[in-house]
């Protein structure tokens, strides 16, 4: 009797990759619903589609993870990393979709920083799966990614500070203040997945 | 020296089984609370030792898995399936807690319509429960919760656009979401129930 | 060949205590920001001090736990309960930065009841951290804990129906009730450290 060495599945790499560029696409999308004179239905149709093409990709990496013998990294941290990827897409296609439903008349103009810091962590975040592989240049990405959170969260108490000034009617607040913290916790969502790559990389060293 | 095969314990499906009972129990109580002319403070009463009962089946599971030698499937989904159940009932008691504390006033009719989906979930996971031990038609019960969660989602999205519609004063609307966003949040606990169940089902075949 | 026994390590209940009294710094920060006269700018900072050094102490926990060869119980359940040990650190911070950011200019006087109970929850938790180790003394804890989160849960609803009653603007009733929703999360913290508390004396046991 012979033991093989059963070469490790390298489809996750990939799988996490297609993720995070849904999310590219997403905070894209995010952004162009903000801007003046936007279609903000046809912006939310595309959103949806992503959201679909996302969920999709995450069964993916749901029916791989349960049905291969080996994985490159612990079951439970591929699951993690997989719903913590997915979790900040439907928190993009929530606030797309909050925008719609509450028909908000007015966004305050500093709701494009904090779509400019999910930009900036989706990307990151693209750019950093495939490198789950090698290991490398992982900790310049959490690093940067918990930086941006910092920003975020600054950027997230000036806007609180601007919808409660008073500027704003009571039911105005009330779908603003919706929209915002789901914005926040969208990025809050790209820290944890730095926080799940760090401790991969932490294991594997 | 020899090996016995020790039998798998039956008992965790009879508790599955009780702990969705509870839910088809709760999920009726929400629709006496919102018929016209309803004892509320009853109803309120019967949840709540409707939400106890629900406990110490909770308690039972946890007990169980962490006392017996063989569990019938992976202990950690065993926890996630007892939890997410448990969940559920908080969602649900947490609503009829809300109707009473915030003295309602209005309640838009669509919220029926809410029930009546966690009314059937409720259902069709009681009756899934034991079929967990053969394994059988668990797949009609996940696309069905699933499509149930979708039409939850619609109803969802009527009625915010319902109570930001004007109608309502702000702090009314601030006691109407709170109560529709955890029906909401009670329709995909049934959903995430549900995807447990597939994910043991896929391990099992 | 022989098999050296290794000593299992007791730097997690430091810190564990380590945690557990940053808890009780935070709690005691909050009864301040709600004392007449407080000089709320620096009571934040100071909150803020305290929630750094409290994400030292989980990340001390999560590395150890990562990097050492035996743990004293389940790395799982270290990690939740240094996780849980750290949510609770985080809502207390999230409570003074509200009451800051939001400019709220009334706080109700049965807040600082919930205050109350959250240093007597933190100053029960930092007393039995340590005896995690010899495993003594901990259900006294746990069935206190619950007791608190039960008081906590009748002072919540008192509370609630306080805000609701007409006397708020509804833009002051929003503000309150994120305030106050925060405060009971903290709470129902420390219920769930002693649940994770109990799930490891039992498998202990």
């Amino acid at each position: 009797m012979r033991f093989r060495i059963r070469p490790v599945d390298t489809t996750f790499y990939d799988l996490f990759t297609e993720a995070a560029s849904h999310l590219v696409t997403g905070a894209r999308l995010l952004a162009e619903m903000l801007a003046e004179g936007a279609d903000q239905i046809d912006v939310a149709k595309r959103m949806r589609e992503a959201e679909h093409a996302a969920d999709e990709t995450t069964h993916a990496i749901v029916r791989r993870v349960n049905s291969v013998f080996v994985t490159p990294f612990d079951r439970e941290d591929i699951y993690s990393l997989g719903s913590g990827l997915d979790d900040i897409m439907d928190l993009m296609d929530e606030v797309v979709d909050m925008i719609l439903v509450y028909e908000v008349k007015v966004l305050p103009s500093d709701l494009s920083d904090q779509v400019e810091v999910l930009q900036r962590c989706a990307e990151l975040t693209a750019a950093a799966m495939p490198n789950l592989q090698s290991m490398k240049s992982l900790q310049e990405f959490w690093i940067e990614v918990n930086r941006l959170e910092n920003e975020g969260d600054r950027n997230h108490r000036r806007i609180l500070a601007t919808i409660f000034s008073g500027e704003f009617k009571a039911v105005e607040v009330l779908k603003l203040k919706d929209i915002v913290e789901a914005l926040e916790s969208a990025i809050d969502g790209f820290e944890r997945v730095a926080n799940i790559v760090e401790q991969i990389a932490l294991k594997e060293s």
